[in-house]
């Protein structure tokens, strides 16, 4: 099954970044990602909304999402300094009700536009020396002139798993969230540490469970703002749970056969997450998985 | 088999990062790490150095790096402002030797120490506002004082992956590698995409192979100066190499024993890369692999 804001059709055609002639003849006739601040418009078909090149003002600073089958470029216009709004707008469920009527790879080019524009939005400065930078490489970068400095997107590694003991996955719900759902535990990988390392480390410290062999399943983007989720099962050494309350409200063993009903749609002890989440395919490929585990 | 800089045996101690009192008593008499400039001393043991908190200045900036089976913090100086030295010393044959002589779970704690000391000497200006930051959490974080903006440390994950196809796998070189090196492919991934996407861009923009289906191998941190480096296979869908002259200077597909044969020492083709880069760690599982693939 294919994670949710996988799938992009778009090239990125990493070599025109480089070539300051050929990526401006390619933006002169530039479609254009029609946002409201980040909020996609949707056209009937499930495609995102695309506007001509000459219905943004002449001076706007495109960065280059990429080329189509055809070879022309999409691009988005980044917002002029001062006209960036507040904090990053979240996940909002207005903003996942547009998503939703999305192509699958419709999504994914969201996904890319959304997390290089909140980028670009939150490093208007030198983190090196404070100075002002400006975007470069067709706005897949930043540069400081002051300094030198190139600056580069981010993309935060964050671990999402389940710990699997005797056929049961352990769920946990966070503070705050919908009445009964459950989902994978996820956390944020650090300096000098393997995917292996996070994934014990995370179930250790939300559910003080002790994990051995870890193994990977899928992977999917984020853009909220700018992270790649990577879904693993860590084997349980044993299934004694010691909750860290700062961190999770609660926590379970599932059976693998309650999984594999409440994804069906059936009723069970939690409400799955949702199916744009990789938690939702991590249970999914977990529960198809035989009974070893 | 386990990748370079991994098994770290010091526990990270989230929550004590959280609270300021229990830091202090901890970080009172915390073992602080040996370093002149970046470069760490070994002791006889093939055991980091560690020098007595009270060997450091009292106004010295601890981040704290964790905490071993005793209790006892360890910890790292933050240089201060001014004292970063320039640009980050990037990967020596110096360094690397010093390294060598570590217990393999001392290089993990290394990596991180390195890591993080590099990242706040490149971070001490607020990239939202420009303003100067400090640390917090212990040196898991700077803080803005002036937009409130917290900042963590970057981990920027890359994708180093094969192709295969027939029972080869692919490799390449790049410029300026040392005389007959060929390792596996390496790139950045980028914002918007999954590993599996990264894996069949980088494959397709460097050397011009499509990739189909992607399997993940295995993943190490990498100190120089942050990365998480995913490794992963990628099936070819055929064997026509186009390469990209700016990226690669030569790559060729070399047959499972051949593989197999150089890892063992044998003379071959290529020299192999080295054993504490993850390039060897994907090669050695995938030479190990049934000729299925
Ligand atoms: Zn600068
Ligand atoms: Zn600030």
């Amino acid at each position: 099954m294919t994670p949710g804001f996988t799938g992009g059709t778009l090239d990125r055609a990493d070599a025109l970044r480089h070539d300051a002639e050929a990526l401006a003849a390619k933006l002169a006739d530039a479609r254009v990602l029609a946002l409201d601040g980040l909020m996609p418009a949707v056209a009937a078909d499930g495609q995102l909304a695309w506007i001509a090149r000459d219905a943004v003002p002449a001076d706007a600073e495109l960065v280059l999402l990429g080329l189509d089958a055809q070879g022309r470029a999409h691009a988005a216009v980044l917002p002029a300094a001062g006209e960036e709004g507040t904090a990053p707008a979240m996940r909002s469920p207005a903003l996942m009700a547009v998503l939703a009527a999305l192509q699958p790879g419709e999504a994914a080019t969201y996904a890319t536009a959304r997390s290089l524009l909140d980028w670009h939005a939150r490093h208007r400065f030198c983190a090196r020396c404070g100075a002002t930078t400006h975007a470069f490489r067709a706005g897949w970068g930043r540069l400081c002139d002051a300094c030198g400095t190139e600056h580069f997107p981010r993309v935060d590694p964050v671990v999402i798993m389940i710990a699997e003991h005797d056929g049961r996955a352990l769920l946990g719900r966070g503070k705050g969230w919908p009445e009964g759902r459950y989902s994978a535990l996820a956390g944020f990988l650090e300096p000098g540490e393997s995917i292996e390392e996070a994934v014990a480390r995370e179930i250790g410290e939300e559910a003080g469970v002790r994990v051995g062999q870890v193994r990977y399943v899928a992977s999917q983007p984020w853009p909220f703002p700018s992270s790649l989720m990577i879904a693993c099962v860590g084997v349980a050494e044993d299934d004694a749970i010691t909750l860290d309350t700062n961190e999770l409200e609660d926590a379970m063993w599932v059976p693998r056969e309650m999984v594999r009903a409440v994804l069906a749609g059936e009723a069970g002890p939690f409400l799955p997450p949702p199916p744009y989440a990789i938690a939702h395919t991590l249970l999914t490929v977990w529960a198809a998985e035989p009974a070893a585990g």
